[in-house]
């Protein structure tokens, strides 16, 4: 499994350069955050910048999938509006819950990108610092509610299996109180997702080194 | 396996309804084209609107995705802007290649709807009827050159186990001339219809009929 | 995966020799219709020769499938004779039923002929133009009876699983009304496919053009 | 996994009726030879009789197999025909290594009946008493040649996967000296058990105990 | 897959080596007891060879296992310590059902050498000539108790999925009399061969040709 | 999937108690650490308390795999000497790639309380507070070497395919300067975790609390 070069125009971040240099005993080949060419912010098109700007402001930083993505502004264009129709909007699902969705189904298809990413926001969302690890890991012992853990059998097995649905998979959902639409919420959530854990993986996106330790740490008293 | 009630608002075509009252050794019992309600033309939102009757002029029909998607308006927006922003643009891989991508992908998926419907799409720009079926069941199989079986077999990959692609699986492509471009396209087209597949999955969505038929026929002879 | 050199003997059909030449967008080799020697009808033994007359006249061809095994007299004969005993003999299960166990199954393990061969002969007796399709890609979403989709069910798991059938699967059949007979009937049908797509997939059989299209019109009325 | 009564006319060995009734810690329910009722030899049209005669003057037993499959007549004649076509003929193969793959195909589908019966049968032939449990359980582990090793690779991919044979699976095979024949031979044996493994794991099929220990030991030198 | 010559060290039995030579049909090449080098029972540490000779003892010969694992005397010692813990001690399990548990889940992962040495086992505890057989091929249709069908689908849960345990797993258990300390063996005796299949597979840990035939006839009676 | 009531005896820690109750959107039932009654230190035989307490000096707590197997003392101190005579022991392998197969493995068989503990143990080891996160989602994508991947391509087969290891997998660790004990260090690791992981899902092991932030951030500098 020979690593091939990096090819031409891909960025390591600053940091990602630094730490690789002193080396541990773990010291693999530094990684850029994706095989293909990542355009500086200032090359990203005016409205994408805008709304990465907007994150940065919040996170304090700008996640490596929008610059990376950003190869191709159409595409990412679509992603963003997709991903913001599905996340953001009201919904009879907690941001918590779908993140809980993004994690499982993330988990389940071994992508490095959005278990760490998504775990970190799982982590804030649910003010809940072991939460994200446990559902990436294995839904069925995370400190959640069976509710919730029959949200994550629906949204695993559209993940994995969305041609073997029937009727009785989605009687146990209602069983647990959710309606069509949260029902919708649960698949769409996981089907978006199939979408993002391929992109990354095809890409080898790398994870933020920021979100590793995000929403870990009880947040410090306010003076 | 017994068959929920549909749930309201779901809507039948006309055609449909009319189909099933004969019945013949198979009628089973009459399906909806969604598990959710189904606006009708008039009730989906300007742009969109415009844009499906863009294709029914185009195609005779309105594929039944826009109209069951269009339950959830911002996720058929991003959803046509993320399908067109990879299939309607120049690229090294033909329209033809890039359908092909889609059966090939839907068929290891058991998509009902995208292989039926693309699979008439990719007759059409492949101006060969049968290359969809051959590329449904097995690509290995069907009428192609080696190149599009290797690209197929990246975009399988892609649909099926993209954590484990490995420097080898690009190299193959590279083999066969497909630049770093290219193998986005492939895998990109194949992560799209990740998604694509599992929606349809989630809300069951039944192909038009029209599809079943479409470029199976050479054209008649203009007048 | 290069495309070996076809084995002496192979033979192309006029027509796919023809079709082959202009190529359009998607030319792949020419295919010959078997990995091995075919031989022609002349030099089929006259039991086999007369029973391809047979279907010949009322199909308006031979099958590849008949000239291909004929390559091995001693197996075809039992082929047939095995195929008939099964799927002409009079059972429980009506003869699109039994076409449908082959179309699920022979999908279930991918196989091109048997998709696409019994996928037009389940279309003329069922006089449906959708069912065929339907059934290869996902029985679950197929226009069928609940039944029958039970009946898939069973036919697939004796496809995939055989050694995991229990009491349960024998006792779903039931419910929908299928006796001890009927049950065999399924799982026979099932058995025998299995072997017939591990052949058809051994020797790369490839389907007549005939069938692609066969069972899709509606028949002209007569005069 | 409650057992379900023997459905009505399914038959004990008088052997096994007795050796129920002691229990030593593993008794379980007495079972019958199949599911199905199993006609007497002397019910058995006389065509098929005859060769049971044959088979029992030979193995001092009629194989279950025979009186159970008796149950349809039309199908077991097809059976027999077949097997005889593939399994006495002349071949490349030798008719120990055409036991092999009958033995390693039907261990990878868990078939209880033809695992031991043709474990018996492969015992005999290659004179080795070892041979068919190593080859049941893992033929990469056996005492075989490398040559008998890829012919079983071959012969379990047809029966796991035969949609994903490529040339390089018939490459490797001809590197082994195996030509076009020969390799018919290995794939149709796989294919044809692949048929009776399904049927004996139907109707649930119990090996004859004379099998278990066939082959087993040293020959008493003749007096 | 061509056999590398064994690691030095590495000692074929007397017995082997004799047996390799006359070469029947099957002979391929004569195969060490282990991938690694093994000590003779002289080199053995006390402790373990103390323990190797009470077997012997009992069984006439010391199996593979204690001299393979024994290139490794500190993780042997803890290998024969977890074995005894679990298989030695008082148990709501018999000593013939852990053995029964050892041979379905050894045959789940293909292993030989512990399918062969602990078939043996069984046949003697279980005073059973087919059981083992049965077992290893397919529990289900074993001629055992509903009950110990119900452990030995538990135990193969946990050798191939563990991490989808959930409680109705336990409640089929407990629905047939296990309490929470017999599944606690159950599910450590699958535990424990998990581990010990692997090293077998692992160091290609040939059985010793003794187990082959042991328990397969009634014993001698007593003079 | 309904959460069963602990078994009587099952024990809370102080903290979990105190954490279950305030409740944030993600409160699921307080969970015991384990399905079955977890001894206090106080109970444990002394050899076995003398080692927990030494664990607990260094670590600052004892883990919980430690309390929990102490249900079965004699089980439990195999367990220990088995893991010590693979972890603590000279080796080729660092204690760091030792960790690595730890967690890559028990990532593939989605162990909960593995994954967590030894990743928190992998952190220290390597120094590295973001590999064992890599490693346990997708070691492909990890921050580590060439020679490391092909480490955990054999431990992840090891634990996932034992029976189909051919010498191709040991010379491709040959090619990365892997010697034979180093080979039989990297499957057994593998192979004791496949026991240990199985353990820890069928009781439902849940990691201590401490685990989760160990190893994540920088040591304060000493004073």
């Amino acid at each position: 499994m020979r690593t091939a070069p990096p090819p031409e125009g891909a960025r390591h971040t600053d940091r990602e350069r630094r730490e690789a240099t002193p080396g541990g005993q773990c010291s693999g080949p530094a990684r850029p955050i994706s095989r293909y060419p990542v355009p500086s912010l200032d090359d990203v098109p005016a409205d994408l910048r805008a709304r990465m700007l907007e994150v940065q402001e919040k996170a304090g930083f700008v996640p490596n999938v929008f610059l990376a993505l950003a190869h191709r502004p159409a595409e990412l264009r679509a992603f963003m509006a997709y991903h913001d129709a599905l996340m953001l909007k009201e919904s009879g699902l907690t941001k918590a819950e779908r993140e809980m969705i993004v994690v499982a189904t993330s988990g389940a298809n071994d992508c490095l990108y959005c278990v760490i990413a998504h775990g970190a926001i799982l982590r804030i969302y649910a003010k809940h610092p072991r939460v994200a690890d446990q559902v990436a890991v294995n839904y069925r012992k995370a400190e959640i509610t069976a509710r919730q853990k029959a949200m994550l059998a629906f949204a695993v097995k559209v993940a994995e299996a969305s041609a073997t649905l029937v009727e009785e998979d989605y009687a146990a959902l209602r069983a647990h109180g959710f309606d069509d639409e949260d029902i919708w919420d649960i698949g769409a959530v996981a089907a978006f997702f199939a979408l993002s854990n391929r992109m990354a993986n095809l890409i080898a996106l790398a994870p933020n080194e920021e979100f590793y330790l995000m929403g870990r740490l009880p947040k410090a008293p306010k003076p």
